[in-house]
């Protein structure tokens, strides 16, 4: 049986909705990063990036969450999430969860996590103004070039929804006003009434300390 | 036929390599940096994002150096460059070249691509000053915990191994001696003996102009 490590308002959600639309049994360890549990000696002999999410497998642990949702999808073919039979449309869906993780997380990441790449805190400050901006391009990119509705790889639900409504999240908290990009804004809501995705969220807030 | 668009000194010489593993006829194209062909009407009708590497396909384009080179694995079987029958070995493959991807290229970047994450000249040059660190952070990972040895995976070449390839040329120019990662510098070597990876390079530099 899969256990997922998470942390709320973390990327981990991409990851432990997909596994909600499986139908498969798993189970969850909530990482607080409140008390730096990600940097622990027992997660870090878990995970030793210290970070979310990771997933226990029967093989042994992944982390990279396009990496997690490709398994995902293909450890439950019966759940549809992702073409795989089709090795150009299954590329499609890992250009998308490629850009995510390398681009727009990355780019959300200058907010909070400053730090990794800057020491001075003037520096970090910048980083932190210019969120709202390089956030909103990749959200426009998104919007313009990538999502093609009303699933982002069109009439199939993939392991990219789940992975695109965690990141668009985050928007607020970015300061980008996600009225600006309708489509992205329909997919969010659209996500928000899945099951899955609202068995996933109850589960990670209902459990907050 | 495969037509790959890249760039000397770039992620695209992963692509590169394992094209020329497959042993598969494809074309190139160089897309010229200092005359910022990357921003051509031209280009950005290839790939909106400005960026490369991207692949035409007979289905469409492709970019993501993962997804690409998960697409080149999957479209070539016979070259054996990912466990492909293996959904967890696969993932595995697919986690270690995300890391690639979203930590160590990003690392990377910021010595040379600051403007994406700030505009301050001040908060540019801090983040540059903190490249050598944050990249010999994440090669320590590498050699500690990813590489084990011939290869990326092990025994087995995967498509992990001329990516690790291709970032780890840029250790000298990001103030990082490679030395210190001793794994990864043998790792290095048996690339660079590779006739993949000499045939790509000299195609690449090759055609300088």
């Amino acid at each position: 049986m899969i256990k997922l490590y998470y942390a709320p308002h973390t990327c981990s959600l991409a990851s432990h909705i997909a596994l909600e639309e499986t139908g498969a049994e798993y189970s969850t360890v909530r990482i607080d990063f409140g008390k730096e549990e990600q940097r622990s000696p027992e997660y870090l002999a878990v995970n030793p990036k210290g970070r979310v999410p990771a997933m226990v497998t029967d093989r042994g642990i992944l982390t990279e969450t396009p990496a997690m949702l490709a398994f995902i999808a293909q450890s439950f073919p019966r759940a549809q999430l992702a073409p795989l039979a089709d090795p150009f449309a299954f590329a499609q869906v890992q250009a998308f969860n490629s850009y995510l993780c390398s681009t727009v997380h990355v780019a959300h990441a200058h907010r909070m996590r400053g730090r990794r790449w800057a020491d001075d805190a003037a520096a970090i400050a910048e980083m932190k103004r210019k969120v709202p901006e390089s956030v909103a391009a990749c959200f426009d990119l998104v919007e313009r070039e990538m999502l093609k509705g009303p699933w982002v790889m069109g009439e199939a639900y993939t392991v990219c929804d789940p992975y695109l409504f965690t990141l668009a999240q985050w928007l607020e908290g970015d300061g980008v006003d996600p009225k600006r990009f309708p489509k992205v804004a329909d997919h969010r809501a659209r996500m928000a009434e899945r099951p899955a995705a609202r068995n996933a969220i109850a589960q990670e807030l209902g459990s907050s300390p």
